[in-house]
Order: C-alpha cells, then structure tokens, then sequence
C-alpha cells in the first residue's frame, strides 16, 4: 500500500466537516479506529505488533539474522482539538512506507526495526503533553498519570478502560531501543524560506506549561459597583496582555490558549479565572525569566484588583539537543539543513531519557500548525520517506 | 407552615456540597424538585394551581366573591450557577407566606391573588434571562425561543420535554392581571447604609448582554512567532480592560463573566474567543455610549492584532420606571426608601408589557448577590412578609 493510499485512509478519520479540523483525542472512538488502522497496516507487512497498557503501539521488523539493538521511528496519532492532518500522523504513515521503501530497494537491516506510535502526545485531553512516551521512559509515573482527570471529569483508567484496552499488559519496554527517528511536519515557515524539502533538527526549546489560577469573587454583574469588585477576570486580562508584551521583548514564545472560569454566567463577576501558560524559549534560563516577569506583572496587579494569583507550573522540560553524533553522521546523507524548533516531541522525552535520537523536518507551505491550515505537499512528503529509508538504512545496515 | 419551616424544606435543594452555592438550572433535577415542592405548598392551602408548558406556575387564591383584575405576587425558584439561596426563592417563599399572614389576620380579598413562579429568570441555562416572563407576556416568541441551546447543546423543546412538562398546556395567560409585585433580596447595600429591612423599588436600570465574538486563527503554541500571530485572546483581554475603565469613569456597570475559547488547547494560539458583555446604566443613552466606546476600543485593538471582532446584543432592555401611581400608594403603608436597581427582574418584563407593577426589597448584609455569599437575616426576611402581606391587602381588598 502506497504512502498515498494510507493517507487517503486516514482523511476522514476524526475530521470535522465544519472546520475541514481534526479531533482525535486519544482513547475516543476516532483513536481507537487509527490505532485498529495502524494494527492491521502492521499485520499487512508481516510485521509483529506490540501494543501496551495506554494504547502505545510498535510494530517490529525483525529480518532473520537481526541481532542487536533496535532503531526505533514513529511518531503519534492523535491530534489537538480541531488540529491538522500531518501533525504525528504524517510521521506514522512515513516510518511505514520506508519500511516498504526499503524492502522494494532489497536492503536487509541487520537490526531490528520498529514503528512506533505513542499515544497523547499533545495532552489535549488529560493535560500532560506526551502522556504516552513519558509512562514508557520512566518520566512520568503510573501513579501520578492514573490521578488526571480529562475536562469531563473522566479518570485516565476509566478511559483506557473504555478503550478496550488490556490493563495487565504493562507498559513497552525500550531496553532494547539503540536510537529513535522521529519524522514531522515543521510547525513553522523555516523550510519554506530555506526552499528546502526536508531538514534536520538541532534541538527542542525549553518549554513550560504552568497553571494560573486567578481567584476573586463572585457578585452581581449588575448592582455591584466597579469599586467593590473582586473580579479575576481583570488579573487575568492584564496577565494575557504582559505575557504576549515580555514574550515579544524577549524574541520568545508565551501563550494563554486554555481558559476556564467558574461560575462562567454572563450576570456574575466570576469568582474563578484559571489560564494556562504555555511558554518556550531558546534557553533555560531565558524561560525561567520569562515566567518569572509574567507572575510579577500578574501578581502586581492582583494587588490591585483585590484578587489572589497563584502560579503552579504543570510540566517543564529543559533544553533538548539532539544526539551529536547521530545527527552529524545523518547530515552527511543529504542537503538537509539543521533547525531548532519550538514544538516539543516525544523526541525530546526520548532523548532526554538517555535514549540517542534524531528528528527530520518536512516543509509546511503554510507553517501553520494545530490548525486545520497545517498543510505539507505530497512530493515533500515523498522526500520525506525516502530521507527517512536512507537514515534507517544507514542506522540499521 | 411558617416561613421558618419553608425554608428549611428549600435550604438542601440543589446545594454545592463544597461552595454553599446553588445549582438551580431550570428544567434539572434541582429546578424540577423546586417545582413539585411549589406545587404541594398550593395544595397545603387549598390554592388552586395553573402549570404551564415552560414550567411557570401560579397558585390561585380566589375567595367566593373576589371578582375583577387579579393581584398577582411571586418571583423565581431558578438560580446562577454557584448562586445564592435568597434570589427568587425569598420572593416566592415570602408570597406564601404573605398569603398565610393574611388568612390568619382574617383578610378576605376582594380580588383573585395568585402566588405566581416565573422560570429561567437568570438565563443561566438558554442564555436569555427571563425567559418564563418574556415568553407569557409575548416579549419573546416560542418561534425564537425553541432554537435556544444550552451549553451542552440541548435544545430547549428537549429539556422541557425530558421535565416532564406538557408541551399542550401552553402558556399562561396574564389577561387578567390588574398589577404585579415582586418581593426579592437586594443585590447591593443601598438598605444596609439606611438601616432600613425593606425598599421599595423606584426604577430598574437599562440592561444589555452582547456577544463579542474574537476571531483570529489557530496556530501552535510554540512555533508560531509572536509577530506572526493573530491571536484573538489578546484582543479579547484588551476588551476586558477597557470594558472596566469605561464603566468606572461613567459610574456604570460593565462585566465580561462568561467565555468560551476554541479550541481551548494550551499548546494552540485559539481561533476563536467569545465573552459575554454584560453592561447597565443609569440611563439608555449612557448604556449605547458605554457599549459603543468599548466596541470602539475593541474594533481598534483587533486591527492591531490582525484578528476580527463582531459585537452581537443579544438582549437589550431599556429602563423600567415602575408603576408611579403604584408606587406612591404603596409608599404610604410604611417608612420604606424608594431605591433604584442595577439588576434585572421579571417585574421588569411585566411591567415594560404594560400591567402596573411594583417590587420590595430586603436587606442584604453582605450586600453580595449571585454568590453563596449572598444573605438575609430572618427578623428582615418576616419583615418582607409582614410588608408584603401589607401591600397585597391594599390591592386586593
């Protein structure tokens, strides 16, 4: 089955005929039905599938003779909410047709080759970005998972249990994985200004996700006087606006996109704000400073509008820089130029568990991203699978 | 049955175990358990009970021989999300008991009094308050009314339906209505600074909720450069701050207490913000020139952050002078203060459909309203009922 065949399986699945958006929250039906998608698609290619407690799948190549550690490549499945199509899928539908690639070219791996897709990667339902490959490394514990709640109030075990999946059949072990090549869309315009299909990754901003809890009280909309209010909603007002003024004085990223507010009437001053800031920067310390300068401007102003900020920070990774030497060695294969980016991956979990890992870029015309406009032309995409083929073959040969 | 004991019945009915507050959403559990509660009480004395299709109900005390236009007194038992136990419930409770005071001082009405319970008063569930009211006295059609959807989505046929209401029964008919008093809690401490437990209103002021809708485009968090986004959130935040300086320098009342956020991702720029303006004024004009000067301040803001901004009223209701001959009769029967309101009320609908109307207020401690805080001393409360008792023996006898 062609890379465009898969793709064309894989359109209407989870996608909105409003928006043209995609809604693919892991253990919903729409993932359920890509991960049965990816099952068979392993099973067609004789390929022996492992699929783990959270609905993390590898399907492994294991020619005769194939000894050693493995080289592992995958990306995800699921989606943000009314997000594009290429964004994990594309890596997925990639990593398999260069496994075909690689077989019609007649190249036998001396090393095991797996195809790996790990679920809720962008956390658009229980909050923690790369929920999945955090559980397989060890970054994140079980116990601390099973306590998340999605925006219904759903437990993760409920849902996995929903799901149909097999709670005693533990998490995947990746003792065995000698490196990891994830492929993906770029989520911004670099390529495109580089007139280049296919680019390598540096390294992953730090990035930080911290909850902004704005508390206040609630009163009448109508017969309270301005004077007497304890209204959140101007703190968290205030604090959207310095977040957006300190991110762009400092060349960095700070994003309130997820909002929550009790009792959330229109005739009600709202007792209750709740933000979350997303934030990335080329250092570690420029993050910390930069979340640091938002929490004062907040707090200040808190002081004023008699309200109570707390700031709680929900995940933060440091800097990942991709393996040297893998990445020297790979850059040798092609024109491919080396860019950081701002996204994080489940790349950057495995890297930063140890694990020697890679990531290849493909060009995006309109370099949007989490937006049905994310967008990637089909002879990039072949470029893609094909400077994928040769960077398995090089690992794996 | 005392006041005392009515209350007690009403106290646990659809409580927040955690805040104190109420979650009286029309056509619920809670709402319905008020409805059979308001039926028994009719029943316990002998008054005869009309329910219509929505839900509205009135209790009929009709002596032989009372003859002409009715008296009709009551408000609603629906409350805000989170909200308090006094708005709506003191009304119709102190009506009730209002009939009983009467009964035991040997009143007999010369006219028809009907304890009367309009429903969907706060809006908090189909977003347009006074629902009830508007629809029995034709303010709003059934047409436009039975295309409203809650927040989940559910049609309002459907939520009438799944009540068990009576799609035949109709609406009430207020044909023979000669006036209409509402009893209710103050929702500020014009009462408190008198050292007064009982108002009579003079005048309700102008009120309009309209939509803002913020459009922008979705894009990733992370890899989107700050001066590459349209970001409608900091439009929105912009609107917030301006919607407050521009009601405290006019002495009025704006509030954004409700929002929605597509697609509320953390890691997404959003498409799409929608807050809610709720916005009063001491006149109709100064209401038009406070929403203007924001959407002004808002349509600026959008050209600057490259998003769109669409302002929608959704309901607009100009001022309500209550009935003066009315007033000025009632006026004589005690030592009450004769105060204006910032919130709205079904008396605000009757009245504006032409029957003669008039409202006492109680007082508030706290001052606070649409909030577990909200409150009313007892010995207040049995003053409200003793005054009411008052008013409807002038009218009626």
């Amino acid at each position: 089955m062609t890379f465009e065949a898969m793709w064309r399986d894989l359109t209407p699945v989870g996608r909105s005929a409003s928006s043209g958006g995609y809604f693919r929250q892991p253990w919903t039906c729409a993932e359920s039905e890509l991960r049965a998608w990816f099952a068979e698609a392993a099973l067609a290619r004789g390929l022996e599938l492992e699929t783990d407690a959270m609905g993390n799948q590898v399907a492994w190549w294991r020619p005769v003779g194939a000894t050693g550690s493995a080289v592992l490549t995958g990306s995800h499945l699921d989606s943000v909410l009314d997000g594009g199509a290429y964004d994990g899928p594309l890596g997925v539908v990639s990593a398999l047709a260069a496994v075909d690639e690689m077989r019609s070219r007649g190249v036998v791996p001396l090393r095991p080759i797996g195809v790996s897709v790990f679920t809720e990667e962008e956390g658009s339902r229980f909050g923690l970005a790369c929920l999945g490959s955090r559980l397989v490394t060890g970054t994140t514990t079980w116990e601390s998972a099973r306590e998340r709640q999605d925006q219904s109030g759903v437990y993760l075990s409920d849902a996995l249990a929903s799901a149909g999946l097999d709670p005693s059949a533990g998490l995947l072990s990746l003792a065995d994985v000698g490196c990891f090549v994830e492929l993906h869309v770029e989520q911004g315009r670099d390529l495109v200004e580089r007139d280049v299909a296919v680019g390598l990754a540096s390294q992953i901003w730090p990035h930080g996700r911290y909850r902004f809890d704005f508390v206040g009280a609630a009163n009448h909309a109508g017969t309270t006087r301005m004077e007497d209010r304890h209204d959140p909603m101007l703190t968290y007002a205030m604090t959207v606006l310095a977040a957006n003024k300190q991110a762009r004085l400092a060349g960095q990223r700070a994003t309130f996109g997820r909002l929550e507010v009790a009792p959330n009437a229109t005739n009600a001053v709202p007792s209750r704000v709740t933000g979350w800031l997303d934030a990335r920067c080329s250092s570690d310390e420029g993050l910390a400073a930069l979340v640091e300068a938002i929490t004062t401007q907040g707090v200040d102003r808190a002081g004023r509008d008699a309200t109570v900020l707390t700031v709680t920070p929900e995940s933060v990774s440091s800097a990942v820089h991709f393996d040297p030497a893998l990445v020297a060695s790979l850059a040798t294969l092609g024109d491919w130029p080396q860019i950081p980016t701002a996204a994080g991956h489940d790349a950057g979990i495995l890297s930063a568990a140890g694990i020697p890992t890679a990531m290849l870029f493909v060009r995006n015309p309109t370099g949007v991203s989490h937006s049905p406009a994310e967008a990637a032309e089909m002879g990039d995409c072949l470029a893609g699978v094909a400077a994928l083929a040769d960077v398995l073959t090089e690992l794996a040969t």
